[in-house]
């Protein structure tokens, strides 16, 4: 073995998958482009192309819908467990914890046979978005909301979050977030799943592992740090005053750059068009510009385009998210993404092992603890 | 990009570490020979090794132990937790979920800098064991049991678990288990923990990531499979009827063969030996009887050998463990070898992101949902 490795597997393909395809800057899911399924379908649309390898008919999505909806309760250990989280805790940990504390509740959790998938994908798919609104109440101290089977997951999620119906366009812009966020590719988390999932473990594991992945800064974190460095330099003027010195020292700046996007992410100019709208629908102009002057900055300075998370954090604040909840809402979102590869990968499995260069000292004699 | 990828990543080099050496069959912790270790090392030495990159001096092993033995107690709340937990839930799902637990009673679980990381390591070094423990009495329906700061690891491990002290040999072997376990380069666990903390994710996602991902049957799970299998033999007669079926059907065979060794595992001899040393203590010579035969009939048929799973599921089987906890006891030897990693990860970090092979459908027209 040589010492000319693949560090992060940058570009190294790992295995074939027929989910989502990324091609000259351009992205799909099952051959439909982001942009068609952003201004067109719905979350729960988007999840079913994403299992099933073909968009629902009328009927078909109605009766997905129907099945989601009936998973909209969780179990009451769980709801109580939730009451004894510490409220300083980030919302991310607890949402790995609970998550994976319900598979403790699924009693078919070891039949990763693919009917028994298909359930637990429905069950999963539905719950998780009722355990992220149940961590933001208990942390801002605030009572559980039961979920309202009369609506779709993304209005049924602002309404437990804040206890009364959201209003049709907010409900609809957070959908569309929500279906730009489904799925992409072998992202660090989605290929965490896969890893887990290569070993045959069961798919709470593997969904706890992908969102365990999830939570770093480099991640689906990156969301959050966007939009507290946003409200940091606060103004369009400030702008230059914060980047630039930090460019010097050769920071990161959350939320530019990617690593397989090099002329900028097609899943930016439908989160820009959101933004734009909340901005003119809350008045909220000047977080709006500070952002737009960032992006002129980054590509004149560095060349590099905002991502995903930087134009996905500021429409989470415009919909008047916390920011410490933006990966959380990441998460129940790539649910759907994580739970298509998971089934593909139980499919079609080879246990994921790759090898390290070892740099280390060699074949040194062993020295008793008194000799030491 | 072409078709020809690689899969499972075999023999692919991802990332350089000076913490485990595989070379022709032969493993090294930081230079110095798996075998020496464990016929010289207690478990303790070994983390501080694989930590450190030395092994320790009598004092440093002793200020290592006693801030080890400082942390033998767990959180009110999840001792309390532990109580609810459905009995029926399999102890890795649940080991799985208390990690992650633990992570929201650690106010510096955010802080990835080295000190704060070596305070963690030692933290969940000395408590997974206790939880192992409590995880296996609850499941018993026996009450929790005290840790005995005087003992070591392996000791007190026991000693909760059982609740009363340990003879002397059976501390010994078992100790000796979790030195042999204690790490192996880039296993599927360990580059789970890896991928997840090339994110920047906290320790304890790390950690949850990993045990995630050895839940499964190819790979932590195999010694609980392993096991059951011999007890499903039974006798060295029918191993014979048992196995050539399975052969011919191109069944796995758990236990046996070795992503990496080709020509044996070497943890296999002192497993073996250990194995012998319990089978005459104990009495229970059939079942080691059984194994030798199994080891003969796949290296005759397939010429695969044994593998670390196979050896240890009956090591821990004489030592009285039952077959649902095996896995567990891997996770709390195996946590020194993933926290070396995540130390090495966050220090030389660089995001673990892939690519797939589109292999689905290109470019379709998106059809409204009325027109389907």
């Amino acid at each position: 073995m040589s010492t000319d490795h693949h560090a992060g597997l940058e570009d190294i393909e790992v295995l074939k998958s027929g989910i989502c395809e990324i091609r000259q800057d351009k992205l799909s899911f099952r051959g439909y482009n982001i942009t068609d399924l952003a201004e067109n379908a719905c979350f729960e649309e988007t999840a079913f192309l994403l299992w099933n390898d073909s968009l629902p008919s009328e009927q078909e999505l109605r009766d997905f819908k129907t099945a989601l909806r009936a998973e909209y309760h969780l179990p009451r250990e769980i709801t109580e467990h939730i009451n004894h989280v510490p409220r300083e805790a980030h919302p991310m940990a607890v949402l790995r914890t609970l998550i994976s504390s319900l598979g403790l509740y699924d009693p078919e959790s070891a039949d990763n046979s693919a009917p028994a998938l298909r359930r637990r994908s429905i069950r999963l798919l539905a719950k998780i978005p009722l355990l992220v609104a149940a961590i933001a109440r208990h942390r801002n101290a605030r009572s559980h909301v039961e979920a309202n089977p009369e609506l779709d997951i993304a209005a049924n999620f602002l309404q437990c979050l804040y206890g009364e119906d959201p209003d049709t366009e907010t409900a609809r812009l957070l959908d569309t977030a929500l279906v730009l966020y489904a799925e992409h590719e072998l992202n660090a988390s989605t290929f965490t799943a896969r890893v887990t999932a290569a070993t045959r473990a069961d798919t709470y594991s593997c969904i706890v592992a992908a969102v365990s992945a999830l939570q770093g800064s480099l991640h689906g974190g990156a969301n959050q740090k966007a939009l507290e460095m946003l409200l940091t330099i606060g103004s369009p003027e400030n702008a230059e005053a914060y980047l630039l010195p930090r460019l010097k020292k050769k920071e990161i700046i959350m939320g530019f750059g990617h690593r397989v996007y090099k002329k900028g992410d097609p899943r930016v100019p439908v989160l820009k068009r959101m933004c734009a709208q909340l901005a003119d629908k809350t008045g909220q102009k000047q977080i709006v510009e500070t952002a737009a002057r960032a992006e002129e900055i980054m590509l004149r300075e560095k060349k590099l385009y905002p991502n995903v998370d930087f134009y996905a954090g500021l429409a989470f604040y415009l919909l008047g998210l916390g920011a410490d909840l933006f990966t959380c809402v990441f998460a129940l979102s790539r649910t759907a993404g994580y739970l298509a590869h998971i089934a593909e990968q139980y499919e079609e499995n080879k246990l994921i092992r790759p090898r390290a260069v070892y740099t280390g000292k060699k074949d040194l004699p062993f020295v008793p603890l008194a000799a030491r």
